[in-house]
């Protein structure tokens, strides 16, 4: 098994997601996920680094060949992560992250039982809720709106194959979490169905 | 989950298992655990050390209380990991490591579903049968019967929930696979069955 693994991660705001993924981005062994995204760029945005920005045909085309690992409508727009580019990255030997949220996860569950699914979350919801509060940007409306956002996420937890803790300023922990889960998975003997085979083969 | 994880490590003849245990006792966390037999002491084997040893009545008495995780009867003798000892170990967030054949582990593995079974393996069959007679010390009958039980157990790896593969050299690697293995199963969401209402817990 030298493929490398499709991880999915999911975190609510105030789990620190993005700093934890930095962290494993920069070991070189991990590919990030860009998704496509039918909606227009926001000033600054760059094609092909958050978004891959495509018309809604293109979206389209690619759905009707079943080329989307996962993908949702929101607010009139298309999103999903291109299953082609996946492959390649997976055949390559890299991890796959796709750091997407717990619907797309669950499509991803379905139809990969294969992906490891990993939750990360800060230590409590009383810890998050002092960390979007502390951020002081955001109005009350939409603080409350992430919290509630963020309820719904949590409660989806045992659907994932394992949970992470983000304490405060634990993000290289979390990330080295993440990377002995990858290094055990790659242990797993479901992922070796030809192992003892291979180990009583001639010329190995 | 603040409790030690029961860890099954077997491993045929040629695998390297001593020196990779060795290395992961070196760690800390972990405690050994020592099997009770009814056999008698070899000259300089230490009671306590390798084996607890013990009379028939003694361990008869144990087995009659459910008192041992798994056990055999091997050449007229009683072999048997003790529960008491084993619980207390875990308890107190150790690790407890039991060396143990393949019989033995499927006993495990039936009583104690969240005990984690890995095993430990040469490269291939090849290079297992090069290391045995490289050893030089053993007759050909001593190393054609190791080999024959080896087959028998390295067939019963799908059974266990990890394989490790030991290269010449690779006992840190391994020692390090089996601590990844570690990590990661303390994160798997299954063992944490109270998370969902422990995170929303007020005094949280």
């Amino acid at each position: 098994m030298n493929n490398g693994l499709m991880i999915v991660i999911s975190g609510p705001a105030g789990s620190g997601k993005g700093t934890v993924i930095k962290e494993l981005m920069e070991t070189g062994d991990f590919v990030y996920s860009v998704s496509w995204t039918t909606r227009a760029p926001r000033p600054g945005e760059v094609d092909g680094v958050s978004y891959r920005f495509v018309s809604v045909d293109a979206f389209r085309e690619r759905l009707g060949e079943d080329g989307m690992l996962e993908y949702t409508e929101y607010c009139g727009n298309y999103y999903g992560s291109p299953r082609r580019e996946a492959e390649a990255v997976l055949e390559s030997g890299k991890n796959l992250i796709l750091e997407i949220e717990v619907d797309g996860a669950m499509q991803i569950k379905k139809k990969f039982p294969a992906a490891v699914l990993i939750m990360l979350l800060p230590p409590s919801y009383a810890v998050q809720e002092a960390r979007l509060r502390g951020r002081g940007t955001e109005t009350e409306d939409k603080i409350l709106a992430r919290l509630d956002q963020a309820r719904n996420e949590v409660v989806l937890m045992p659907e994932y194959d394992y949970v992470v803790y983000n304490h405060d300023g634990g993000q290289i922990a979390c990330a080295e979490d993440i990377l002995s889960i990858i290094r055990a998975e790659k242990c797993a003997t479901a992922r070796h169905p030809d192992a003892v085979t291979d180990y009583f083969a001639q010329d190995n």
